[in-house]
């Protein structure tokens, strides 16, 4: 059966033709000198959400991996795991998604695994993706190049996946439309790679939101950092939806925005960079690591005050990617 | 929760101290021209065996996927996916076995996720991996380069590790002493890679056994393969086991076994190779690549007589790997 499905069904959708069969085992060249390699588990629940599904997700979550390493996403492996009776038209819909999000990431499929297991032994279906990227720069990204004074950036507003999967559990009938903000961050670092030296570290802001980033970025340099609660976009739908959920929209996952760490001077230039790039619409200078010898995020509130912005802590949104 | 889990349990077993955190996305470098790249998940029930664990199999069976692309297996990633309450210490045994089979393996696990399922949403534990190797042949191992007359050898005796499974499943309390035979068959190949243009093609025979491996090598040249059943090594507690259950020991799944296609002139050469090769203990030529233009396998059987040696189909052994 699983045979079966993989060759009427699978392949024809991810594979489309190219190599006529996913193999086991793929012999790739020419990837260069340096290349990166991740992986990721995609477990969301629903599994289908306002603004894509766990298909486009599992791709994007493993390019904007590769993308935080510098790398230009260039193959993907898939893993799935089906329950037993998996309906083969939302199975379908899924491996469509896959295919169109890695044509839209310019990636690769080329080697995958299918396993079914009896009902009940998994929640419908799971995926992991690796990737397989191509360093293009010369500058190693790293929290140890981070120094007092470097600015950080957000590519947009923030939130919107998390809020997306949270609103589609939701049992009431208010209307947010919200939607995920599921994409390929590659087009946006890509520009900010031309900063050189300039630019420090990048990190997708997934599980736990910009705030687990941030506190993870204070953490890794034992310094202090130090944000503008005004300059941090948030939708107004987002914002709405939040406040209903009882929600911090900062600890609200993203799956296609990017936090960067910056040399102060070259804020504005990087801003540039990103203007004419849709995927960074509403991109904004948030804030900057501060000379201070402890790990903490300090928010500068809306109403000219400042608290301590903690490591978002417990099971905060289960299979939220 | 899902933090701490890989903080203080994960990571000291899997990195070792060596990165000091197993990053989200990790950059690679100096694997020469050619790499080959593979995946699998892993939802084996029981989760423990005789031989083995899902971790010790979860390391073997994507080394073995390289290994048939004629690479050494180098780069591992890790994906978990764990169900809530899954108990600490079974996840270190699991672990540490994932750490051990990777030293063995002369892999090196560097990149990973975990994800925490809530109770029922799924079986206790999955273990994706994909892998990285460096190929080490000039030699393009694909079943286009099989000719008839080409000789077909098994590197040791079949049905282990399905049948191990399958008794650990078992009500009875019948004791086969069957183990799994999980193991890295790297070794084996790096010795038959010597045979270089003699070389054709490598399968491991994972589910399905034997028999889907030769229907595969049968169904990809358009070629009937003829094997004879006496030279076709099976452990006599695998033998017995098999009658028991009723379950055709060429049709038990394999995790430590290579079936490869050669040159017939090299045949001699080949288990003078592995004469020496402990993991290769009890290779065998078992059969040939007919001229006959017909995608077949046909058994010589013991009695004398020959029969079609069907490939298995049906749910034959669900979570075997």
């Amino acid at each position: 059966m699983s045979g079966r499905l993989i060759r009427d069904l699978i392949l024809p959708r991810l594979d489309r033709g190219k190599l006529g069969a996913l193999p086991d085992s793929v012999v790739l060249s020419d990837l260069g000198d340096k290349i990166a390699f991740t992986t990721d588990s995609f477990v969301v629940s629903p599994i289908f959400f306002p603004g894509g599904n766990i298909g486009s997700l599992s791709v994007h979550g493993t390019c904007n991996d590769l993308t935080c390493s510098g790398a230009r996403p260039i193959f993907l492996s898939v893993g799935l795991i089906l329950e037993e009776g998996f309906p083969i038209e939302e199975l379908s819909d899924i491996l469509d998604s896959m295919s169109e999000a890695a044509d839209l990431c310019g990636v690769e499929i080329v080697t995958g695994d299918t396993k079914v297991t009896p009902k009940g032994a998994a929640d419908r279906i799971f995926i992991n993706t690796a990737g397989i990227g191509r360093v293009e720069t010369a500058i190693e990204l790293s929290p140890s190049r981070i120094v007092p004074g470097d600015a950080v950036i957000v590519s947009g507003p923030v939130g919107n996946h998390g809020m997306a999967v949270m609103l589609s559990r939701a049992e009431f009938s208010f209307d947010f439309d919200v939607k995920s903000d599921s994409a390929s961050v590659w087009p946006i670092v890509e520009r900010l790679l031309s900063l050189e030296d300039g630019l420090r570290f990048l990190r997708d802001p997934t599980r736990g939101g910009l705030s687990a980033t941030l506190n993870e970025i204070a953490n890794l340099t034992n310094l202090t950092v130090s944000v503008d609660e005004t300059a941090i976009p948030v939708a107004p739908e987002v914002a709405a939806a939040a406040e209903i959920l009882g929600i911090n929209p900062l600890e609200a996952a993203n799956e296609g925005k990017i936090v960067a760490v910056i040399d102060r001077d070259c804020v504005n230039k990087a801003l540039d960079l990103l203007r004419d790039c849709p995927q960074a619409a509403g991109a904004s200078f948030i804030g900057t690591i501060t000379p201070e010898r402890k790990p903490r995020v300090i928010i500068k509130t809306r109403i000219g005050g400042s608290r301590i912005l903690a490591e978002p802590s417990g099971e905060l949104l289960p299979r939220i990617c």
